[in-house]
C-alpha cells in the first residue's frame, strides 16, 4: 500500500488558467489512485470548468479559494507585496501548512520563485534555490539546472546546485551516483571563467560522481545525467535550443509544402515524422522543480496544455514519495560534515 | 572592374590541414576572377597536395612556407611562445605585412585568437576582440557576437562588440541601420545581470539601431540582425543547438529505419529530406570573423570541408571589398566623438 500524497495546484496560472488545470488534475487522478489535488482559485470560474468537464468537488479533488490571480507579467516584487491572496501563494501556503506534500503553479516564473523562497524558506546550507528540468539527450535525458532562477553565481552556488540536482536525480530516475557535469565552453581545464573553475575544484573535491566540464552540445549528447550552469546560460541554453527546435520543424513542414510531389512525399512519411514529434515533444518534459526549498513547488509552462501540466504533476508526485528536499538536505549536511573532519 | 583581393589560408589546419584547403582555394579561384590565394605551410605536403589535385602553384596560387603547425588542442601560450614559424602565424603575418588582405586559418580557436591579437594589435577603441558567426533563422540568419573569445565581459565591451556586429552586418549584408539585440534571460527591462542592463542602457543612448533584449528562442526567430552577448553565453547557445540539431536528426534517421514501412516512406522522402539538410546545414554559415583587430583574420570550422573552407573565403572576401576593420574604426570613433560632446 503507497500513502496519500496531496498536491494543491494553481488553478488560475499560466495561459489557460482552469482550462488545462482541470482536466490536467481528473486524468492525474484517474492515473494515481493514491492522489488528492488541491484546485487552489476564485470559486465561480473553477466551478464552471469543473462542471464543463462533468466533474465536481469530492474527496480527492477539493476546490480551495484565492481571490487574486498573479500576471503573467506581474513583477515578482509587485506580487509579493499586493497579492497575498493569490492562487499562487494560497497554494504554497498549503504545502507550509502540510495540507499539501506539493504546489504546481503555471504561473509567471519569476513570481513564483520569489513567492516559494519567501513562504516556504530555504533548506540550511542552501543559499538560493534554483530551477531544474528535464531536458531529453540522445541516449534518455539530463537533468539541468539552473535555468533562470539565478543569473549572477558564486562557485558555492554552483557547487549547492550540484548537490541538489545530483539528489533529484537519484530520486527521480532512481539512479546512484549520478554523473554531474558542470556546462562550460570547452573540455579542457584551462578553459571557462573563474566561477566555474572554482566549482570544479570544489566538485573535484567531493563526494559527487563528477564527470568534468560538458559542452553545449555534450548536454545533448548526455556527457552527463546532470549538468550544472548559472541560470542565465542555462536560460539561454535551454530557450535557444527550443528556437532551433522550432526552426528546424517549420523548415520541415515549408519542404513537405513546396509542390504537390513533396506534399505527396509528407503522407507517406506522416507516421514516421509523427512518432518523431512525439519523441522531441517538449510537454513530455515539462514540469520544473524549484529545488533548494523547505518543500516541493514545481513550475509548469505558461503554455502548457493538460497532457503537458499533467506531466508536471506526476514529477511532483514522484519527488514527494522520495523525499526530495529532505533528501537533499540530508546530502548536504553529510557534505558538509565531511568537509570539516577534513 | 573590381580590384584584386589576396587571401592567405593556413593551409596546415582544422583537422584536415591541404586536404581541405587545397580544394577549397580552387574552387575559389574558380569562383573569382580577381583572387589570389597564399597557401601557407610545409612546403613538401602542401606540393603534393596540389598535385594530388592537378594543379600547381602560379600567379594566382602562391605557396609561402611555414615549418610549423599549432596543434589543434594547444595552450595559446604556448603556441604564441614556441611556434613562430607557424603556418597560422606566418598567414596573419603576411596580413600584418600587407601582402594578403585577410587570413583564414581551421586552426585552434584560442591559439588563432592569440595570435591575431598579438601580431594584428587591436583598434583603438576595442578592448577586446571577439569572434562573430552567421546562425539561420526564420526569416534569413542572424550574426552573432562573441562567441568565446571573452569568457568575462563588461557593459563596456558588450557595447564594442555592438558596434563591430552592427558595421560588419551593415558591410556583409549591405543592410544600413541593422537591428542590434541584446541577448538576454527575459525582454522586460527588470531581467538579465548588470552587465547586460548596464550594456542596454549605453545602446539605448547610442545611434545604433537597438531593438532590446532577445531571448535564446528569439536569436532563431529573426528578431534582430545582430545578436550580442559574451562569449560563455554564446559559445553555449551556440553549441547547444548544435547539439539540438544533431539530436533531432539522430531521431529522424532512427524512426525512418525503424520498419520497411518507415525506410520506404524515408525513401519517398528522400529528396525532401535533403533539400531540408541543404536548408540547415551549418556548412553554408562556416567562417566565423575575427572582429575589431587591425586587419581581417576569419576561423573556419576546424572539421570544415572544402564546400564550407570555400564558403569562409567568400566571406573574407566581401569583407576585405568592404574593408570592414576601418569600417569598424570609423564608426567606433564617430560614436566616442558624439559621445564627447554631448
Amino acid at each position: 500500500m503507497t500513502e496519500t500524497v496531496t498536491i494543491s495546484l494553481d488553478a488560475m496560472g499560466g495561459d489557460h488558467g482552469p482550462d488545462v488545470v482541470v482536466p490536467a488534475a481528473l486524468g492525474a487522478l484517474k492515473r494515481n489512485p493514491d492522489l488528492r489535488l488541491i484546485l487552489v482559485g476564485q470559486e465561480e470560474p473553477l466551478r464552471e470548468a469543473l462542471a464543463r468537464h462533468g466533474a465536481q468537488q469530492q474527496e480527492r479533488l477539493r476546490v480551495h479559494p484565492a481571490t487574486q490571480v498573479v500576471g503573467m507579467d506581474e513583477a515578482p516584487s509587485h506580487a509579493l507585496r499586493t497579492k497575498k491572496d493569490s492562487s499562487m501563494r494560497s497554494s504554497i501556503q498549503l504545502v507550509k501548512e502540510g495540507e499539501a506534500d506539493a504546489s504546481i503553479s503555471a504561473g509567471n516564473t519569476g513570481a513564483l520563485m520569489a513567492t516559494a523562497r519567501y513562504v516556504l524558506k530555504t533548506l540550511p546550507g542552501i543559499d538560493r534555490p534554483a530551477i531544474m528540468s528535464t531536458i531529453p539527450t540522445l541516449g534518455g535525458y539530463v537533468h539541468m539546472l539552473d535555468l533562470g532562477a539565478n543569473v549572477d553565481c558564486t562557485a558555492e552556488h554552483l557547487f549547492q546546485f550540484a548537490v541538489m540536482g545530483s539528489v533529484c536525480a537519484e530520486a527521480i530516475d532512481g539512479v546512484s551516483h549520478p554523473r554531474v557535469g558542470l556546462l562550460n565552453v570547452g573540455e579542457e581545464e584551462i578553459k571557462g571563467n573563474d566561477q566555474v573553475k572554482r566549482a570544479c575544484q570544489m566538485l573535484t573535491d567531493s563526494p559527487l560522481n563528477y564527470v568534468g566540464y560538458v559542452e553545449g552540445d555534450g548536454v545533448f549528447k548526455g556527457m552527463a545525467d546532470v549538468v550544472v550552469c548559472d541560470g542565465f546560460v542555462g536560460n539561454v541554453a535551454l530557450k535557444s535550443s527550443e528556437g532551433v527546435a522550432g526552426l528546424i520543424s517549420h523548415y520541415m513542414r515549408a519542404e513537405f509544402q513546396r509542390n504537390w510531389f513533396t506534399r505527396l512525399a509528407g503522407l507517406v512519411a506522416l507516421p514516421v515524422l509523427r512518432s518523431l514529434r512525439r519523441r522531441i515533444d517538449p510537454r513530455q518534459y515539462n514540469g520544473a522543480s524549484l529545488l533548494g526549498l523547505r518543500g516541493i513547488v514545481l513550475k509548469s509552462h505558461g503554455g502548457a496544455d493538460a497532457f503537458a501540466f499533467g506531466r508536471a504533476i506526476e514529477t511532483a508526485v514522484l519527488e514527494v514519495r522520495k523525499g526530495v528536499p529532505s533528501m537533499i538536505d540530508q546530502r548536504l549536511e553529510s557534505l558538509l560534515a565531511a568537509k570539516e573532519t577534513q
